[in-house]
């Protein structure tokens, strides 16, 4: 007899997480001796403790099939950490009720390093509760920083998105130094792992060409060496360009965008690591410049995305699926590179107990000596996660994105939740 | 006898001043027998004050056709007003003399208010130093300012950046606002003029989808106002997706971005008008909130360049040029309208009498009564700007962009620019 499935996103949303959707879908659909119903979580993991179940066979195979096209969560996401055995497991209790009145017997959960510890919750409380559950995590994070998969899916995409952001810019800089702005900065997200603003650092193609400057998350914060390496590159080559992480902090761990801007009221600024160091570099040393700051422009981008990074999204969702109905319990599909030079890959497996709460930074050796830009082998690792377009169909102007129905699904528990 | 022309970049550059620049210098080559060689200005006007002048004969015809792909500007452009007779008229006065020596009978200078009243300076005094020029203005500026055109070269692939990333943003937004960020503000370009902030508006598809509000400069600053409509949107669609233009301002006309935010050591906080909202939002409101700064990113991507922005971009440099060869004297080609559904256009031509140093603002029927979003009207006359995709080549996984040799030409004045 076949059982149903949940499905939720969980986390920041990115260009690509409805790929993986579609992926999950699809390849659930062409299982219908072993897959019912494929229930998503309206918001994410809050659609199953609220019994607020979205029923995606109401979905045409057009609608699914232009979740490859859309960015942001079809289904809405959620930033909620469920709480663990150690406050009581009431959370947990209440997630099996409703995967158990809706005979759901399938777990997947779409998601960066909290998530996958959560899939992981499910499958073993699921069991010691005698209702067993097969979680498998699908994942996705523009962090790029899960460990065992060689890159993460939705990272490809905001690597492209900011490499050609950065090198649209630097063309516009250069090309108006001379008179007017010398120095500017790009900010982009991370706050842990410095992979986007590396990804930035494609853009330089030639030495000499901007960007110039990278400030990583794993690389103290050190304002003298900024400021005298702005002031050399604008003499050298008559402007600098800098990608900067919203995460850089100091030695001692402290965020800059945490130190301290107050506005006209005395209220704290906040965020905006870009609007310091142009402020830095205005006051010290007399420059003109300019500052932008991607924030969510990035990692919703679709028009832009990577095809690389596309497939591999689609692909994570399709085996997550397809490793469920072998009864593969607790892992994750990953991406495993053969070759780099052609590019190279295909799907492996991860158990979940070895993902779970770990954290990839950059190899030391991404980055150069001096700490301010990346290597050759980091390029190497980077370049083909950018690489192919895959352009949304366009309408009126405008990348013709799909809103799907959504329909509800009829609540069948008793119980509430009670957060 | 043929004689040599200078084409110069002035002001801001665009993700297709380059296309307008291909116009020109394709259009120059199929005239020898009244253009001789096309020289450009290194970094614009300052090129020929300083007589540094590049030679684009130098570049092939494939380098030429590529810069219909690339942002920026590729002999480098200027922010740099020439000094008007009132300070004697020296600047003037070494213009025609670097033109006379290399035998310069056409100018085309390619930029927005400033330049049309610049080149038009130049025609007029040329004829009363008695080496009469023949200079042509060629439209552009992503403000879509000029008067007289219906649209502005630049302005439409900026307007199909921002309603693109804003659609993009809202999505994400609005899968996430259940637990996350609730209000969202894009800032965008266009200090005195609403235009860019308008076209964000294009992403509104449907009522209630984001964006929710759009603050015009053109619409006098009211706090209350706006907080009362963010929380009534959140309360409403859950969320509040805002497009708001850098150049807001007060009733007084002093400007939101100049209200006096200070750093952690008491400097002014530079520009920024999307935090100093965000701070807002968060302080009055409780609301979570995000933001983010286009800043270049939004006039240079050529990655997504509105497709009729780029043929008209490619069409005034190749009427400006047609305009010069038949005398047409002291003129701009100019974007004509004829009909908007179908969308209809063609080159049509002004005096620069009438357009230098005029400003076109919106008109107030293209901004809702409440001042918040763009009416029906707005819309029909934005939608045609946006349409169409031009894609540039892609390599590796980036825009295969050029970049020019930029051979300078010799020298052969004594004179020197005392600016």
């Amino acid at each position: 007899m076949p059982r149903n499935a949940f499905y939720a996103q969980s986390g920041g949303v990115t260009a690509v997480i409805n790929a993986s959707a579609a992926g999950v879908i699809e390849t659930a659909r062409k299982h219908r001796k072993q897959i019912g119903k494929l229930y998503a979580g309206r918001n994410g993991i809050l659609g199953a403790l609220t019994e607020d179940l979205i029923d995606t066979s109401k979905e045409s195979p057009a609608a699914i099939r232009a979740l490859k096209n859309t960015p942001g969560g079809a289904f809405g996401s959620a930033r909620y950490k469920l709480k663990g055995v150690e406050k009581g497991g009431h959370e947990y209790e209440r997630l099996i009720e409703v995967f158990k009145a809706h005979d759901i017997g399938y777990f997947f959960y779409n998601g960066g390093n909290d998530s996958a510890d959560t899939c992981l919750k499910v499958s073993q409380i699921s069991a010691t509760m005698g209702y067993p559950i097969v979680a498998v995590h699908v994942p996705k994070t523009v962090d790029n920083d899960l460990p065992i998969t060689d890159t993460c899916p939705g990272f490809g995409s905001v690597a492209k998105y900011v490499s050609t952001s950065m090198m649209e810019a630097v063309l516009d800089v250069e090309s108006m130094a001379r008179t007017s702005t010398k120095v500017f900065i790009l900010e982009v997200m991370g706050r842990h792992a410095g992979w986007i603003t590396a990804a930035t650092g494609l853009a330089q193609q030639k030495a000499g060409q901007g960007p110039h400057i990278l400030l990583f998350p794993e690389v103290p914060w050190n304002e003298e060496a900024f400021l005298a390496r702005v002031e050399e590159s604008v003499k050298q080559h008559g402007y600098c360009a800098v990608g900067a992480s919203e995460g850089i902090q100091d030695a001692e761990g402290r965020f800059l965008s945490e130190s301290g801007l107050k506005d006209a009221f005395g209220h704290s600024q906040l965020g905006g690591v870009a609007p310091m160091l142009a402020n830095l570099v205005q006051s010290k040393l007399k420059l003109k410049q300019h500052w932008a700051v991607a924030d969510y422009l990035q990692r919703a981008a679709r028009h832009i995305a990577s095809k690389t990074d596309l497939e591999q999204s689609y692909a994570v969702g399709k085996a997550a699926v397809e490793y469920a109905v072998k009864g593969m319990n607790s892992v994750m599909p990953t991406i495993v590179r053969s070759s780099s030079r052609p590019y190279r890959w295909k799907i492996g497996v991860a158990k979940l107990s070895d993902v779970a709460n770990v954290e990839k930074k950059m190899p030391r050796d991404f980055i150069t000596p001096d700490g301010f830009h990346i290597t050759a082998k980091c390029r190497n690792y980077l370049q083909p996660l950018i690489s192919g377009e895959a352009f949304p169909p366009f309408e009126n102007g405008l990348p013709k994105y799909v809103r799907l129905k959504n329909a509800a699904v009829r609540k069948k528990t008793q119980g509430v939740w009670n957060p």
